[in-house]
């Protein structure tokens, strides 16, 4: 591990949660349709401030407004294909991180290419499973592929590994029945945004990201009964989660 | 106040709350993707019956067959702006009432001059935070502008504004919570468009909404631990709110 | 009854749940902008996996990879016209299973037509109410009119009819609090697509489906306080019935 990093904690999650808190950043997210109502549900519990707006006229404003941004390929109509690059330029011009989350490039190869296309642009965070990692490095090995650019990775799974420029960390926080509930690991994209934005360290902040959701996930499942409790549990969780919780159930592995 | 308008108050919005639950009104709702699903159960709660599409060739089909509509600016794509002209049209046509909602305008420009535009068609309730009346009267005083048309407005707030042709009513009531779920204002807005239905006064159908909606935020706020559980206990709120709660909490200033 | 189906029952309804658990079958719903994230949480709460996608270039590649269809009209913008046709050919080339929800064809002649022309390509399941029929045949009678095809009818209401070749089946299972929740009609097509791909038999799969719905929806609202609660109940229900449960509950009438 680089010397010029500081090693992820508990305090730093915390103080990132906290810095989010206070500062309430903006995150604009170019996300599916199944996903849009609870990615912003969960931002707004955090402590962000969400907006939504897929139409191309608007987008670059509303991602040059916000402190970061997310993009989803969840459900990739027209209307998002032609945003998305506006949203990139507008958000690179002023600076602003992005995460994109190339959901299901495993399904189908214009939705893969269409993400190929847009990694040129060096997310700042790249968030994928390693279904999707094959897809979008065919015949190569994605970590290595990826080791030469500035893109942080964080392949999300039962282990979540981060690994960025100097740094590699690997998170084992979360519960199985987060899967039974739809766009936890979208809304988790959207998450890493918010942290993205008020950190310059994008392998921390993405660690803290999951840290938190997948703590708050825990937390939840303890309380609900099924997918269905879980929901409103782990909304309430993000809320209330402190340092506390965050020390006392992080697994690093 | 005006002569011509009765007084505000608890029983006032119970007796329409009553109607609307007796008489099952029909909310055509143009609004935006976050809100739509939250919208719909909002509505259903309290007992009207929403329906939700923007096709440009059906919208006016179910603006004509609703007893009111709201158009609500948040997710502005090409295909909504087709719509809503449409939409209002019919609306218009069969003497039905609407509420124009305008979402974020404060945030680009061409979101504003659309709805600028729609203004002049002259919704029957306007209902907007005090960025977004600032950014759609440029230069002048929001307030003076429309005493000179017939549109109700409806400022919202930590307190809500209520100001129409011969009457003014300020409203207090209402749960910080709520601004930590996401679309509870834009549901607002098909609430008012709900009551719209079935009253003739603009001014107490929007104050009798507003009481209703912000008085089940306060229950349920009572019940819950954070956001998540806050949708859930919204909801029944909404379907179990009566007189007696209403009358005991009601707040106006 | 005819000899060469059996009869439906309880241990039916269970073995095909239990077979829908095992197998996680995936289920491609094209379905309105309402009730999308909701049916997704439905699906994933019941075993099945949802995809959503509604790119006309990409529904194709879904629909043939997943093991059942369907295609709900609620929200019939263009993109979702360009993209059924091709999601239909798709399944059907595959030999996979689809359902039709011909939401609100009796709003506007433009929807009724469209839908009048997707029924020549004789969905497996046609899941209608009275209304939604009457209108898709006009001066005929649906039933006699189905009986001529391959198509499984299920009509919903409070009393649920199901009649396809050689079989039907009456039941009398749900809680009038579930018409106060967006979407549970919609999230039904979308559990009877689930079944249909664990079952050759279209009766017996939306019997089964139709029954484990209203039934985890009677074990819902007797948890809940209201339509807001009833949703995470639901889901859990959805999650935890067993053959117990729809054992002590089925009712056929």
């Amino acid at each position: 591990m680089s010397a010029s990093h500081p090693d992820f904690d508990a305090g730093i999650a915390a103080d990132l949660l906290e810095r989010l808190r206070r500062t309430a950043p903006r995150v604009h997210c170019i996300t599916n349709a199944v996903a849009q109502h609870f990615t912003a549900n969960v931002l707004l519990a955090l402590g962000a401030v969400p907006s939504m707006t897929i139409a191309p006229d608007e987008v670059a404003a509303f991602a040059a407004g916000a402190d970061a941004l997310l993009v989803n390929l969840g459900t990739l109509d027209d209307t998002r294909r032609d945003a998305i690059p506006k949203a990139l330029e507008a958000a690179k011009a002023a600076g602003k991180p992005f995460v994109l989350d190339p959901v299901f490039v495993n399904r189908t190869p214009v939705r893969c290419s269409y993400a190929q296309d847009l990694l040129t642009a060096s997310p700042t965070v790249l968030r994928a499973n390693r279904d999707e990692l094959a897809a979008l490095y065919p015949g190569q090995d994605p970590l290595e592929a990826l080791s030469r650019t500035s893109v942080t990775l964080a392949i999300t799974g039962a282990e979540d590994l981060i690994t960025g420029p100097g740094q590699t960390l690997r998170l084992a926080n979360g519960h199985p029945l987060l899967a039974r509930v739809t766009a936890t690991g979208c809304a988790g994209g959207a998450v890493i945004a918010a942290f993205l934005a008020v950190s310059d360290d994008p392998v921390l902040a993405a660690a803290a990201a999951l840290t938190v959701f997948n703590v708050a996930g825990e937390m939840a499942a303890e309380r609900a009964r099924g997918p269905g409790t879980l929901v409103p549990e782990l909304l309430d969780a993000l809320y209330l989660i402190d340092e506390v919780q965050i020390a006392g159930r992080l697994k690093r592995v």
